[in-house]
């Protein structure tokens, strides 16, 4: 350590870039101190993906009860299932209270100094909080992220609100009616969430599909968007929103698509419309580190470094994939390019991307589109999982595996829908990133019965010949 | 076509090695003949596979009821839930008839001719099945298996059954009380079934080891056989059985083992003591088919040739791990050695093993004693699940991965128990094929927040760092 610095390492931000970089850190020998103005965790363990992914898990258990007369058991008479939203959100709280003390007591104990308070970067380098200044031989900005908002929505809490209220709602009740502005991943994920819980449920999105219109392989978001209408879900694509009205039952929300125009009633409003990196009060311009016209840090991303020297910048602040998990592995090569390793740098065309909802859709690389566009000589096959004795076995038979390679050259992107997508995706995600073959992939052996079997059988249709394909 | 050939290829036996030979040769433009005597799919569509996982999949939604309240489902008051056992396996036999229906119309499309009875080899290397002579330019024999059986454990197929009969059960009502005779991969399942419903079940093995005594890694075995114990199963090792006493109210199970002398009454007892090469009637003999002293058809396992050139044998009937995905792999093989393709034989040390008991396990590779004894420095690393947060969400906290790599080398053996292990396995599975260095697999990227996470964590602290390990 350099006499001047108090701590290896300082960072600024304790979601998901900043913890993972200071338990990698620690976990490297390095001196650690993370300031946190609210809760480490940030975003993904207080507002973000883990609040999500317990209502939707609600939302499958319901689901569950819903289709459990049928598997095998038996049910009062008469007996329909209603949900109970507190103890759905009494449970979601649980979990996120019990990852937060785990990941609390797991910085305590790799002695990571965690310092209450909002973080400033000073003209020097340091990081300023309350009125103490902490130095480090290098920081790491990991600002994070919130939810974009525009006028004509003004976010109250109760009637409109973002993901952030989304969750962590301490209603008594679900709401009956609910518009939600935006089909992307969030937007998404509460559609299926209040649809499968019995509100009626409409979404609205700007783009020419609506549901997510950006990201995954069309044929597979495609078969999302089937299933959350055929289960309900009104969605309008190409929808250009007004202004809210408040009224006294509800708000009004007036909107137009190239087909109708329309004025609903609904008791809440779900603004999902993307987020923005929260780099407006960091200090960023007396540091002399670049911000970027959209307000992302400028970073070089082989090594996260900012436009000042000894100055990283990882997660939602820097204008890559705003993933948790993206933001972790940043974390790991700004840590490591610190230590002077080398790191690999991210591969951004290449992680992975999960959605979670119901069916949940996964994937990694490029769509057949972005392929074709980029110039390949494409080869495509897909396979559907209603053949697949797993998905029957469990009576989810919505999905799709649909994997683009390079003609007679490696898989370029793998795209999959339906049960456990989320988990199932990271076969293919090796796939993807270790540049195999088809056939490659073809000749390995998938357990029977699996729901991985479709990934296989995908597989082994590029070679002309199928099992079941 | 040679001109005294009917066909391409003919296939004895319709079970997973049988129809995936005929569907793959097929699909490559062959001519297939396939014998069944009973119906296409085999043991594993009828008695084995499908209709055990759909067990365990009632089972599990049981559990799920059983938990819906806490997940957000408002339950009538004071609702235990009870297993509807003839609806569990009405859903079964639905699953099994969907199946079997999907795939003898798939063999139709692709023209197959399945022709019914009972086939045997003749002297000049056709198939005699009723009063016809098949004639193939090759021939497969996939005769399968049956279940072992020993005398004093008379099979009469209500009280004292296999499990032939514990996957076609049309009883009203489950038994109260069932001794499972056998800790292998189906007696832990079917044990697994049985404790979740609600039944008194105590599972006997004869090794030194109660729950899958041969296989999986002994820390991830330990995993699920403390769960059964928990959820109340009885389990007990070392146990020598002796023979079954029927009794006007049930049978009498007489064991011992170095600790415990009882007998116990119950009222159905499952002997699941492994199974055997169903290979006495095929003609094996007459057409020149060298069977081992055990039973199996003697194969080069390059080729997947019989001592008898021109004639395969893949699946249950040859001494290769018993497992459908393994005939399928075996059966590919063969029909890509008749074209001259030169296929790249199955690496059966590496296969992937799935037991779906709750929680499930999976595996490929060597267990740390199997390296350790094959003289590799091992070095060895776990990761709980405990901590993970999906796994949280889900509420099943149960499990570990645990992987074995020669030190500063390659994994050697991929091993888990948990949640949805059985498709989790697959990435393991990819490493320990593609003989990745833990470091390869560890600057991969894992979804957030996943169970697959676990797979990443383990893979990351083979460098000495760890993020939430």
């Amino acid at each position: 350590m350099s006499p001047a610095s108090d701590y290896d390492l300082v960072i600024l931000g304790g979601g998901p870039g900043g913890y993972a970089g200071a338990l990698y850190a620690a976990s490297a020998g390095l001196s650690v101190a993370m300031v946190e103005k609210d809760k480490v965790g940030g975003t993904c363990l207080h507002r973000g993906c883990i609040p999500a992914k317990s209502l939707l898990h609600a939302a499958e258990v319901f689901r569950t009860v819903g289709h459990a007369g049928e598997h095998g058991v038996r049910l009062p008479e008469g007996f329909t299932p209603a949900p109970d939203w507190p103890a759905a959100n009494r449970r979601r709280a649980g979990v996120v209270g019990q990852l937060h003390r785990g990941l609390s007591g797991l910085l305590k104990r790799r002695k990571v100094t965690v310092v209450d308070g909002r973080g400033r970067l000073t003209a020097d380098g340091a990081v300023a909080v309350g009125g103490d200044t902490l130095r480090g031989r290098a920081t790491i900005i990991c600002a994070g992220s919130v939810p974009r908002t525009i006028p004509g929505m003004e976010i109250d809490g109760q009637r409109v609100v973002t993901s952030d209220h989304a969750t962590n709602d301490d209603s008594d009740r679900l709401p009956e009616r609910i518009a939600v502005i935006g089909g992307g991943v969030v937007g998404s994920e509460f559609a299926s969430v209040y649809t499968d819980l019995g509100v009626t449920t409409t979404l609205l999105e700007a783009l020419p599909h609506g549901v997510l219109p950006i990201g995954p392989d069309r044929d597979v978001a495609d078969v999302l968007a089937r299933s959350l209408a055929k289960r309900g879900t009104a969605v309008h694509a190409e929808a250009r929103v007004g202004a809210l009205e408040p009224t006294g039952s509800g708000v009004l929300v007036p909107f137009e698509t190239p087909t109708v125009s329309e004025k609903i009633e609904v008791d809440q409003v779900l603004v999902s419309i993307g987020r923005r990196p929260a780099t407006e009060d960091i200090g960023a311009e007396q540091a002399g580190v670049r911000i970027d016209e959209r307000g992302f840090v400028e970073i070089d991303p082989a090594t996260m470094l900012t436009s000042r020297p000894g100055v990283y910048a990882v997660g939602d602040c820097v204008a890559t994939p705003g993933l948790a998990h993206v933001a972790y592995a940043e974390a790991i090569v700004a840590v490591r390019h610190f230590l002077g390793e080398g790191p690999v740098p991210v591969d951004y065309g290449k992680v992975p991307w999960v959605v979670y909802t119901h069916p949940e859709v996964a994937w990694s690389g490029m769509t057949e589109a972005e392929a074709r566009t980029a110039g390949h000589d494409v080869d495509v096959h897909s396979h559907a999982m209603v053949g697949n004795g797993r998905a029957m076995i469990l009576g989810e038979t919505e999905g799709l595996v649909k994997v683009v390679a390079q003609r007679d050259g490696p898989i370029l992107g793998f795209h999959m829908v339906g049960a456990w997508a989320s988990e199932l995706m990271h076969e293919g995600y090796y796939a993807v990133n270790w540049e195999a073959l088809p056939s490659d992939v073809g000749q390995l052996i998938h357990a029977h019965p699996s729901l991985s079997e479709a990934i296989g059988e995908t597989m082994i249709t590029f070679s002309g010949r199928s099992l079941h394909g």
